[in-house]
């Protein structure tokens, strides 16, 4: 425990984990599973091991600002693809890998990163046939696959993987909490040992004190008990922003129930000054992620990520109708009149 | 504690070690120190701080292996310069920094990794002032200075630095364990930022449950009695080592007692074969790192790092008289015939 031990993990760790993710559909054994500090130093380490400085990386958009920090430390070139109602747009991407050589997709198809949709079935399979088609390696971040929500997540993409293209990584941080520094990834071999010899040279192994310490939580069944309270706990809060937002927050507002996660993805209506908004709210003491933290371009600035995992119900109430006056009196009327769709008419 | 934390590590600990600096001689305030998951990730921090593909990198030779994994996983180009019994040679270092810019030079002063000599006061002074004269970073790996064997360890070469050009690195691995996996890192403050925003995208942060039970460690005077103890183990560990190498192994075998670490590093005779002498001292349940590890080239196949460091007396001696029988049995004694030394002689 105390000397330098596998590089790929703590043994019996992997152990445990190997067997949890047939919850998720995937059949891997120890031997695919290697333990890093936290997804972060997963979406890293691939990154360093798939990326060259110059290589194009396609990311969500709106989507997690922890990839667009691992692959642009790594020299990439990042590269926006939208999302919808369903999850990743596969037609724009489809559009975008016949034109351009791309070294990585990121994605999080089971809670989209900030939004919270779900990648519909459709889109999955479409997914993975494009990841084939162009021999582009996907690296699926399935974060908060064990706090979802609104029933049984959708099964993994890495499921649908038979050519081996889908990188997945997984973490404790949202089932326990991100101070632990602990995730996995699940590769096919020959990636898998150049992960491993990435996270050797980056800092021999992650810890095996915590590894050791998380390995009784699960074996004991203590992990499994938490995620059932936490999820309990988790929905209660989530129904009470739903309900907070919608009393609140202005007309025009919009917003949907996210499948998993911890955050309530929020677009402000057309006129809402975003920068105005962000200030003030923090000077009452009402904190969110501005939208714009998840955008390569910069847009986004009147979106708002809402976490709700540490706060009662009783709290998100009250945030929330301070939260409402500062958007009302920062958003202009004139501004809201609503404008005729024009998408996909003639155009 | 459980949250994301200070990218930089956990306050309070960054507080103790600063105030444990003062013992090296580095004055330096919390916010100069920045915490990181080990000596290993701190060297991988700064080399993607400071070398890009393609750029130099010097290191000792024999010397680090971690530091030629971590600068090479950074695409560097790794030169070598030698070490002889009063450490870095800086006549070779000045000769190279002539003829070829260098982005990084990567030294352990105050123990040399592997052969345990010590930087003199000369050459610190001479590296120092060509860091200076050549605007070249140093990566001062300080690995070591807790468990000094003989005596107090010079001051740090960080003491020298007047330009900020030294990048201090401790650990607190070989005091404690390597399991713990917390270092730091100590550097002018630009630089720092850089690194704390590299560490960032790399994890986030180091666990902070580590680092508070080391905080404790060290605050409650713990650590200190702790290293007390283990110093003088491991003077009596190396005590024994050097005596039984002495006894066993044959003439013409070369060490000399280092001024600290936990290995002794031993050059054995011309005609050694370094390869059929590890096989079966494997076999014989004798294990040691071999000399070629810690170079670039290759070389170092006749030279062992015997680690002392877990192992009792009775121990050694047993296994050293195990090595001693296998180092004689594939020496060959025609080419231990003694050739006449001209380095030096009108060459």
């Amino acid at each position: 425990m105390a000397a330098h031990q596998d590089p790929r993990g703590w043994p019996p760790l992997r152990e445990e984990i190997a067997r949890a993710l047939v919850g998720r559909g995937i059949v891997c054994e120890p031997a695919d599973v290697v333990v890093v500090g936290g997804a972060q130093q997963a979406l890293d380490l691939v990154g360093r091991v798939l990326l060259d400085p110059g290589d194009t990386a396609v990311l969500e958009q709106p989507g997690y600002f922890g990839a667009a920090l691992a692959f642009r430390a790594c020299g990439a070139n990042l590269v926006g693809v939208g999302v919808d109602a369903a999850g990743l747009r596969t037609d724009e991407l489809a559009r975008f890998l016949r034109s351009r050589r791309v070294k990585l997709l990121y994605t999080t198809p089971a809670v989209q990163s900030p939004t919270g949709v779900v990648l519909d079935e459709t889109r999955r399979r479409a997914l993975v046939a494009l990841a084939d088609q162009h021999q582009v390696p996907i690296l699926e971040d399935d974060y908060d696959s064990e706090l979802r929500l609104g029933g049984p997540a959708a099964p993994a993409l890495k499921t649908l993987d038979h050519a081996g293209q889908v990188v997945y990584v997984g973490t404790f941080s949202k089932a326990l909490f991100p101070g632990l520094r602990l995730g996995y990834i699940v590769a096919a071999r020959p990636l898998l040992e150049r992960i491993t010899a990435a996270h050797f040279a980056a800092n021999f192994q992650t810890s095996p004190l915590g590894q050791a310490a998380l390995w009784e939580l699960i074996h004991d069944g203590i992990l499994e008990r938490h995620v059932r309270r936490v999820r309990r706990l988790y929905a209660e809060r989530l129904a009470a922003l739903v309900e907070a937002v919608g009393r609140e927050l202005p007309e025009g507002t919009r917003f949907s129930p996210p499948a998993g996660g911890t955050a309530l993805w929020v677009e402000l209506p057309p006129g809402a000054d975003g920068d105005a908004i962000f200030t003030r709210a923090l000077e009452a003491g009402v904190a969110y992620t501005r939208g714009d933290s998840f955008t390569l371009d910069g847009a986004g600035s009147d979106c708002l990520s809402l976490c709700f995992a540490n706060l009662s119900p009783a709290r998100i109430a009250e945030g929330l109708a301070l939260l409402g006056r500062i958007v009302r009196a920062h958003t202009q009327r004139a501004v809201r009149t609503r404008r005729v769709k024009t998408r996909g008419m003639g155009t």
